[in-house]
């Protein structure tokens, strides 16, 4: 007799849905479009459809312990509590987490995603062996979620882990969120390019001119050219690198967490953000900290987030 | 019958000793001078001597139940481990808990100084009303301590709060940690000053401006002014409101703890800081965690650290 959790990752563009095992082993998976501008019944339908297929799927004997969600935006822990989330225009205040118990029958956790993604690598990921640490996830913006004592950190109201608000700059430029100088606003994937636009003319030999000339660059073609030793790719890696370092460099003096996983697309260049980041720690930061410093790469990829909120199922 | 603790307060120049009730009421007060380059068994005897003393004041059927000590650098809780506090020379690694349990007879809990005296606001102070709280103490350095459930949050080696040390401008001065732009480097009691000499010159009508043309002026001189709507003053403390309001932004996106405590000689000034510190977070923070912030002058003054390091003996 084996015991399962379902995990719901609510995308703006797509649901994933996972029947995970208690060794975060993904049984089943699949995937429904995001219905967010309807009413949130039509994602509440969706997923109890799901987790009765999946149900039915079962061994004789086999069991369902129960459901966790991740959903964009500020959860509050009362009734799985979602309110007014980004992409989801349909839904208002939603008691997301009674919803889907009433639908289901089974007791549901609900969380914001980016909380739940870094859960995941908590529990099945890079940071299995890591009591506390901070994920951050370098994509079309920059979030993050702290995990302190294999527990999610939370904060007085479940906003913690908006590390893509950090300033790195007070007189910087301004980010959509109303802050200035935000670390989102010089390595959010936009922000990337346009600096590598903005600095491709000190690289008149690099493979990549011409498609930076044209405005036609991608954050993987930095990755791609930089294995191959292009230094126009390596120096605006570098310089990702360096900033993210940063904004750790605060962290860790805030928080004292020395292990930091660095996931998301953006992260795919891999060493050469993470390296320069790590150099930049090890250099400012507070003599007294600065050792045992890790910065270590995601490894669950976009499967933190189902596993992360079926992770939340088998936690009391 | 009345239970009682010692509080110590272990400083660069005197160590400050409190015989304090379980209701925060401090007893008997005494401060010897530090003799910081001589072996910690000086400072060990210093105590002993006092404890004694105090015990001896006490009526028949009372009891002192332990003692507290806030002393500056990071502290191991494993047998309160001090190692190489700044300002005490004559220590190197150091298991104060250890040596003052053994000259006292006192169960002893050690702890680093800024978060003892964020624990004794929390506890006894402006905190007492607040769960969670992060204390900034502003004086010649820029320190802090971050209370969770009203316990210290202390992180993975002791070392968080830090608080003085966040950037808010990458590319910024360099600081004596190592770091760049750190928020200390700002509104550091002689940045402030420095700040206010190079900006006098547009100020010619201020009643300070002689003092500042002269290099004569001081913090507190700012504050006074500042009451009787010296445009000056009100200027660089306003300055110093809007920095201190882009570090404590970043600390609310990260922790989402939404009171701050600001305390130490130059929150004197308190509204003309307090104020536009508050004005920046309310307009610069992310929508979904600016509202319910709150700034209030901590109310313990220098009997913070010894009204910590007591209430620490009463915890568990």
């Amino acid at each position: 007799m084996s015991h399962y959790a379902v995990g719901v990752d609510v995308g703006g563009t797509s649901v994933k849905l996972a029947l995970v095992s208690e060794e975060g082993e993904v049984i089943e998976q699949t995937s429904v479009p995001t219905l967010g501008d309807e009413s949130p019944d039509a994602t509440v339908s969706q997923i109890a459809e799901t987790v009765a297929a999946f149900k039915k799927n079962l061994k004789a004997g086999d069991e369902i312990l129960g459901i966790g969600i991740g959903v964009p935006g500020v959860v509050d822990l009362d009734g799985g509590t979602v309110s007014y989330p980004p992409n989801l225009k349909g839904w208002g205040v939603v008691r997301l987490g009674d919803l889907v118990k009433k639908a289901t029958g089974y007791e549901t956790k609900v969380e914001n995603d980016a909380n739940v993604a870094a859960f995941g690598e908590g529990i099945f990921g890079s940071g299995r062996n890591h009591n506390s640490f901070i994920m951050i996830t370098l994509g079309t913006g920059v979030g993050g979620g702290i995990v302190i004592g294999k527990k999610i950190y939370r904060g007085m109201f479940g906003g913690a882990g908006e590390i893509g608000h950090i300033s790195i700059q007070h007189d910087g430029p301004a980010c959509n969120c109303g802050n200035r100088g935000c670390i989102e606003r010089y390595i959010g994937q936009q922000n990337i390019v346009d600096f590598a636009h903005q600095t491709v003319g000190k690289f008149p030999h690099s493979p990549l001119a011409r498609t930076a000339e044209d405005r036609r660059l991608e954050v993987k073609d930095l990755g791609l050219n930089a294995v191959k030793n292009d230094e126009f790719s390596i120096h605006v890696l570098g310089h990702v690198g360096k900033l993210l370092g940063v904004a750790l460099t605060s962290m860790l003096h805030i928080l004292d967490i020395r292990t930091f996983i660095i996931g998301g697309g953006v992260a795919g260049a891999g060493e050469f953000i993470l390296g320069p980041a790590e150099a930049h720690i090890k250099t400012h930061a507070l003599a007294s900290m600065r050792h045992s410093v890790k910065l270590i790469p995601a490894v669950l990829g976009n499967n933190a987030g189902v596993l992360g909120a079926a992770a939340m199922v088998y936690q009391n």
